[in-house]
């Protein structure tokens, strides 16, 4: 237990993933999804740790709820914030973690590049990224498209409107690289000091309207209230009247078209309280995929790679 | 797992508990105290949450324990205070806890009425009352409850002399109602400032030698020290002089009488140190009840009713 | 499980174990350690319960690991500091675990003698000493001696060095009292206001290089960089120019000479970066025999001692 294993079952990020390895990891959840008792206890015994340095609840429940149903232990490290989380005091965290038999790390933390740093390092442990600052988010982009994907039947050529605080947002940036890797077409939408620049090279920047009349999905982003109210928008009802999604605005989208949402939501701000669990809403279902997605992930972290 | 059942296995407070129902309770409570180990395991890779927005740490052990010897997954959500806990928000996290398969929420928190307005809602998932504010604290009357039956055979008729904090107490009010539902004689006692006229017109307030003299069972409430010192109590000392259960007032009870406390003491404030284990004390009796009725409780949440 | 029982699987610190105690619980986790699987849940269904009032990744880690391979379901109670816990009602919260069905306490605090006098008054609960104040760390004493009996096969005559904060290190406490009682020969190093004249009654104080020239191993305590800083040492640089283990320093140890230290490493300071994972260091090794030490810790708590 104590030599340094190489591990190629890190997920860093969805840009070290191929098309093709992001259709297995569906097709995995899939089959999970499908039959989730076969799965019981699959890893019993195998321990998994949970390092969360910044608060989550969704992201953090629904990993440990994955963990459990494939019989893995969980540990839990809360270590206040991820100020603390250096480069040496971090990688021999992880070597203790490994030291007393934890296989895979689920990391959120605010700092840049720390994880893909520590996966040079060979810790050998499997890290998989549970958020990373304004970075990547890499399994809420998998269960977005995992969602599309069941929904739609495919994502090459699917017209994606991804609309509020683009600058910021970590569940973006993942979710474009994918979706790129899939030959869909998202568009950009939001307000204009939530814009970013480097986005705009690759991907359509329109307004919110003309960015909903052809989408065949919307997400919406949260906005971020407590952080940039004073500086970025005016108010909540004038982010609502703007950018919001309303009844209205659903009815300029195609009549096929889905709403999904990261969560968790801002009703009244960036989406209606009666759009959440409209039929059209795919944002609940997004919560239970999560959990069949990160099944798969972790499957491939302790498998050490698809 | 995504659509919205609907549930009647919620217990938002004794009220909603007929006779019947709570002796069914205290029967399954007595079979699985007789027999712990023939419901081991029974619910085997299902997920109870607890959210526990105020501190409490025996019933959130007590509950943690119930559901673990029931075979249960336990999640554990500490959003700090229940000032965060509003309506919408809370709704959203209840339907995320049952989207990612959780069937059952323990929740403690103070705002009154939130838990009722959430079980008319359907979130998908049973509501457990773990202690509402100064409203309800329903596992706690039934394990109360469970207690004296076990001891007497019957609560009909029984004397149970209640003495302490009555305005802000919620296991007064939900051991109670739930006293009366059987037929119980409850009489009150307790300093001036701490009675609650509400109280007054169901039940008789007797000084405290006189409510002892006839009690069957005397339950001592825990003072909250830490919150009303300054206003309702002029000492710890004072306190135990006037309405502390010292052994001479044990004397003053029938012979046959027993002593019940919620927990946590306050040694030599409401009840002296040396009658905490004392032949006729039920102190720890009840802690060890308060699992067995818990899972009872656990049990008609899971199947949706008795 | 009302009444309390005479309980004599208490761990409390290593004076209470004769060598042969100690060899056997070696002997346990030796063999635990060839075959995890075989004692893969031994203690199904069973309850511990972690108390650390004081902040510890690390012992905590490691006491649930071994606990969770036992089988056992683990409570963890958090309440914030050490100060908060008295001697009646931490006796009532042992009282209560016991109560609802835990068999063994992990107990980290600050408080001397606290553990002794709760163990005096057999709260019907095994408890094991997680590291108390300034007092003592007994499994950390035993992981210790555990690594080095079984890279040398004997402990009796081993020269040991033991450099850095004697004063305030309660593994050095520890670790002295066991080695004692194997016939070793432990020699002290470190700064001079770190110096402990009760321990120098017994173990001769060398300066650091003439310590480390006859070491077979040599123990590094770790700086408490955080609390000693103004006081006691000039800086982190200083530290490591007089007392910190350097690759030169590791030259002038013999070269069968290991390596040990507790965790966490100030890396640069007590002990370079680059000898943390060098071939002599027994660091990480250290982390996993403390999974194996603590499951025969517990297992000896468990069936009441050895």
């Amino acid at each position: 237990m104590i030599e340094t294993r190489t591990r190629t079952g890190h997920l860093i990020d969805t840009d070290q993933l191929s098309r093709e390895e992001m259709e297995a990891l569906f097709e995995r959840a899939g089959a999970i999804r499908r039959s989730p008792d076969s799965h019981r206890g699959r890893y019993e015994g195998r321990f998994a740790a949970n390092l969360f340095f910044e608060p989550s609840t969704r992201t953090r429940l629904s990993f440990e709820v994955a963990e459990r149903k494939l019989g893995m232990e969980v540990l839990r490290l809360d270590e206040g914030s991820s100020s603390s989380v250096k480069g040496e005091s971090f990688y021999d965290t992880l070597r203790t973690l490994s030291s007393v038999g934890v296989e895979v790390a689920v990391i959120r933390h605010t700092g840049g590049g720390l994880l893909a740093e520590m996966a040079g390092r060979s810790p050998g442990i499997a890290l998989v990224n549970g958020g990373e600052g304004e970075g990547g988010h890499p399994t809420q982009a998998l269960l977005d498209l995992f969602t599309l994907h069941r929904h739609f039947g495919t994502l090459s050529g699917l017209r994606v409107a991804i609309v509020g605080d683009l600058r910021h947002s970590r569940v973006a940036r993942s979710n474009l690289q994918a979706l790129q890797e899939f030959g869909a077409r998202p568009v950009l939408s939001g307000p204009e000091p939530m814009r970013d620049p480097a986005l705009e090279k690759d991907f359509p920047y329109l307004p919110m309207d003309e960015a909903l009349r052809q989408a065949d999905a919307v997400m919406m982003l949260r906005i971020q209230l407590e952080r940039h109210r004073e500086k970025l928008i005016t108010s909540p009802a004038d982010y609502r009247r703007q950018f919001g999604l309303t009844p209205e605005r659903l009815e300029r989208m195609p009549a096929h078209g889905v709403i999904l949402h990261p969560g968790p939501v801002n009703r009244g701000v960036e989406i209606d309280g009666e759009l959440v669990e409209h039929p059209r809403s795919k944002i609940f279902e997004q919560m239970e995929n999560g959990v069949w997605i990160r099944m798969a992930v972790l499957e491939r972290a302790i498998e050490g790679g698809l």
